[in-house]
């Protein structure tokens, strides 16, 4: 692992780091913030997973989680959403497909299954490498994300229930498979057959018996994707019945843009801060 | 005045707007924050100068300003560095003269003195759009500012005592005669006279008599320009047995970049709204 960057930043350090991942044969950069807690005890973990066209640096600059992180004494962690190099096949005119959509999934289609496993990268590798090289509990880790980013977070957590004690998102893609700025891309990465997807579509995997709570999840009613992109009805009814606990809040006037996440983002942070005591 | 976005933070508005300038001749573009209190009564402003080579989109994405102006109450205008526009002078590849470094003077050198002319237009022109324009209490004033903005917060404030509260700095240029990286500037803006340098100086405005208190300044010591462009030992050195009011505070393994400044934003944003009641 190289370190980018360390920079001081609310008493702890906002770090970038880069390492040639296995999971998806090509190097992989990814940011940690660690408060300034981490310097005498190991800390607990928030996974942030990060929307279309993005990076780390989107949230990293713009997602404003370091002053209640640093309160709280919680590692952030934010990936990138897809594998990243030259050797890595792309459609550059097509934001919701290669690189920058990952979809936090693994492709199962040439060419792209060499490259596109972010799912064993997040679940398997990356947290392999936080766990030696950061101060960090990792018995004690909760996971959030927005729109693609917050159907990765509930997706993993919805396969992963004994990994995570919680899991939010702010306007996630709820119901990928029959959305159209994701179906496509489904298409390509898995393949035609839709029964491969079901396991990488939150509203499928509760209905194929997949339990998590709690879940929180923050949508702008001011959003231009809402109806068509993040689908919150389609949470909604899915968990409608179960046992699982979901709490879905409309927020009056916001749209999809990080002015949306980090307003709400230092209450999502304590939320989950909450859950990993 | 034109709307080029208005968009949902923190329970108010974090706005972008465009009008011709008539002391920088050009369309000028600013931010301002309105926070949820403005609905139903006038509110404080606080003016955030921004550092060279920005525009109000800097510190609007990674300032972390809107979490504490909505708790106080606070609207705070975010202008841009120097006028803007295919017609203004400029030295493309210099960072430290031209857009993006306006350096709050008045220009009196051809061909600067047409468009530079951001002390005018920080102090008389703006101040006055805001009133009109937002339910904003103009009587309650105080400025920040980063780097170069240190230097336009300390110096406006320190020749206008009257119309400011209070006033902070995130490592200003403290010296801005003498740093290398802006006496060239001065000398192409203001000619080679430097007796009409010390009006934008703020330590020579101090050693001549004008005087303002409060102030507020955090200097990260790992800051790479400290010694050469922020000097803030000239400040103390200026401020040492006059009755100004200054608190200097050296932050312990900070830099120049907006980590550092959002980290000390909320208390500086606080510590303004205590001198704004």
């Amino acid at each position: 692992m190289q370190t980018v960057s360390e920079t001081r930043a609310h008493g702890g350090v906002q770090g970038v780091y880069a390492y040639a991942s296995s999971a998806c044969n090509c190097e992989m950069t990814f940011a940690v913030f660690v408060p300034p807690q981490a310097e005498s005890q190991a800390c607990p973990v928030i996974w942030y997973l990060s929307g279309l066209t993005c990076n780390h640096t989107n949230v990293t600059d713009k997602g404003e989680y370091r002053q209640m992180a640093a309160e709280m004494g919680i590692i952030i962690v934010c990936p990138d959403t897809s594998p990243r190099g030259d050797d890595v096949p792309d459609e550059p005119d097509n934001w919701q497909f290669g690189k920058g959509a990952g979809f936090y999934l693994n492709a199962t289609q040439e060419p792209f299954n060499k490259h596109y496993n972010m799912y064993d990268y997040l679940v398997d590798e990356l947290p392999k490498l936080i766990g030696e090289k950061f101060n960090a509990d990792m018995s004690r880790q909760s996971i959030m994300g927005h729109s693609m980013g917050g159907h990765g977070a509930l997706t993993i957590a919805l396969k992963n229930p004994n990994t995570f004690r919680s899991c939010s998102a702010f306007a996630p893609i709820c119901r990928p498979s029959e959305a159209s700025w994701s179906k496509p891309s489904f298409e390509k990465y898995l393949g035609t057959d839709e029964a491969g997807w079901r396991q990488y579509d939150a509203c499928d995997l509760i209905v194929d018996g997949n339990r998590f709570s709690p879940i929180l999840v923050d949508q702008g009613d001011k959003d231009q994707f809402m109806e068509e992109g993040c689908r919150p009805q389609a949470l909604a009814k899915a968990v409608r019945g179960t046992e699982i606990d979901a709490t879905i809040r409309i927020q009056e006037g916001y749209d999809h843009s990080y002015f949306f996440i980090s307003t709400f983002m230092p209450e999502h942070i304590a939320w989950h801060a909450d859950h990993l005591k």
